[in-house]
């Protein structure tokens, strides 16, 4: 459980690094900047936690979540000037390894909570995409999620899995690893070959 | 209460096909219609269910409701091509129906959380319109209900009545009925004869 | 305990009318008016409550929060003809009041729950801060809150000071006092000489 813990905040500290980023083109101060790394890096797990009743929510008496968010948004800001100088591909493939481990840890969250299979996988999107949705809305976007490329798709196959494999019995741990592993090479497959959805579009009347 | 449990999931039908249809309208992938969908259908009682502390909320140890929005989804988006063809009353008034359902479980479920008649009345209202808000904020629009027509009006109107006539010593189901038929009744005539409130504006400086 | 009641009370009618007046330049009807007024008086206490469990929130039990936001609603609706006759600075002194107080009460509140002193000052900037930033997102608005003035900042403080009182020994009541002059004192400083934080902005490739 250790190292699921440390990739928790790991993940933590990815999505913090998204919202700073973000929050960097809308030209906010410090605080906004603040609030969208914190949404974007416990928003998912925050509503999460409300809707199965897991209150107080996961950060109130762990501290690191919250330290990791306020260092990292710090560190972001200081160091990083000029985002491209960072190869294109790294924060994505950060942001797929915290994607995975999140989806991952709602699954099991969820499914601790007398959750059906059904709604743990929902658990574990909205665990996963649900701080990018909020850091999108705060900044007055469509939501990325919802219309690009293989996002949360890949998390809905690797919460499959994970469920899947509890069906056949193997254990716990190994039926969230399966499902970490489908969910990342899933998104990396994306990155790497730029996959998207067909889009849904109504012609206008 | 079986007939309002089957009225409930034929409002979370309807309600789930609005969303789609604006998911449509924004060139959503597949999972951004489902979003979509969802909170429309259920954003609005699962809200009031962590308000009032009725956690987990109601969808997530009844599968169904998860079922008809995936299901009415899909099926939304394989038939639904050309909106047009449909005649325009047919969702609004789908909609009364759902909505007037929506607002009597709303009130019930606040009242059995020991809400007063005022916070019941507003649990109602916030069950019918919670989730086309959120739906219409995801779209990045100004939520519809709070600028036109006899809408939340109507779901008022219907939550006043049904406690009042528990005031006068109604069974809790007849309250009820009373109150959703009011709910219904208002938003039949505003969409018949196309209703609407004068609105509030301040003269700008 | 009497004068804090009164002073949050005071505080929920002042943000009530930034509601309000936010509606009428977006011209919204009456029921939008409401839910504005309402969004923005308790919704930072009402997520804050959702998410330290406690449930029912805080004015589920008490109906005179909602009582307040009603008859101040319709009172601004009735008497705010032209925002402009009123002194510009009556709004953000009367803000600043009601601010400091909800920041008091948010730390006071998780502290009770037994949050840690980082987690309680989060709560009371959350319980101050939030309301105005979902008015804003409803609004369709980059929340003003993340981008302007010292405003966040300003809670910050104030919690901080809360809080450290309290290490020192100082009892509830007056390191509460104490964080809510300070928070008071330096938005009152911000309004009078326009104090803001410079913003975080990304060069953009």
């Amino acid at each position: 459980m250790s190292l699921l813990y440390s990739i928790d905040l790991f993940g933590t500290a990815i999505f913090a690094i998204s919202g700073v980023l973000l929050a960097g083109r809308l030209k906010m101060d410090p605080f906004g900047v603040l609030v969208l790394a914190s949404v974007t890096a416990i928003g998912g797990g925050t509503i999460r936690d409300m809707m199965i009743g897991a209150t107080p929510v996961f950060w109130i008496h762990d501290n690191n979540y919250i330290w990791v968010i306020i260092l990292t948004s710090l560190a972001t800001m200081l160091i990083v000037r000029r985002p491209k100088r960072i190869p294109w591909y790294v924060l994505p493939v950060c942001d797929a390894i915290g994607l995975a481990a999140f989806v991952g840890i709602g699954v099991e969250k969820a499914l601790s909570y007398q959750a059906s299979y059904l709604i743990a996988v929902m658990m574990g999107v909205l665990t996963g995409c649900g701080g990018g949705i909020i850091r999108d809305i705060l900044a007055r976007e469509i939501p990325m999620v919802l219309r690009s490329e293989v996002y949360a798709t890949a998390c809905i196959a690797g919460g499959a899995i994970h469920t899947g494999l509890l069906t056949f019995g193997f254990t716990s741990n190994n039926a969230m690893l399966g499902g970490i592993f489908v969910t990342l090479a899933i998104r990396l497959a994306a990155i790497r070959w730029h996959l998207s959805l067909p889009t849904f579009a109504l012609k206008r009347t």
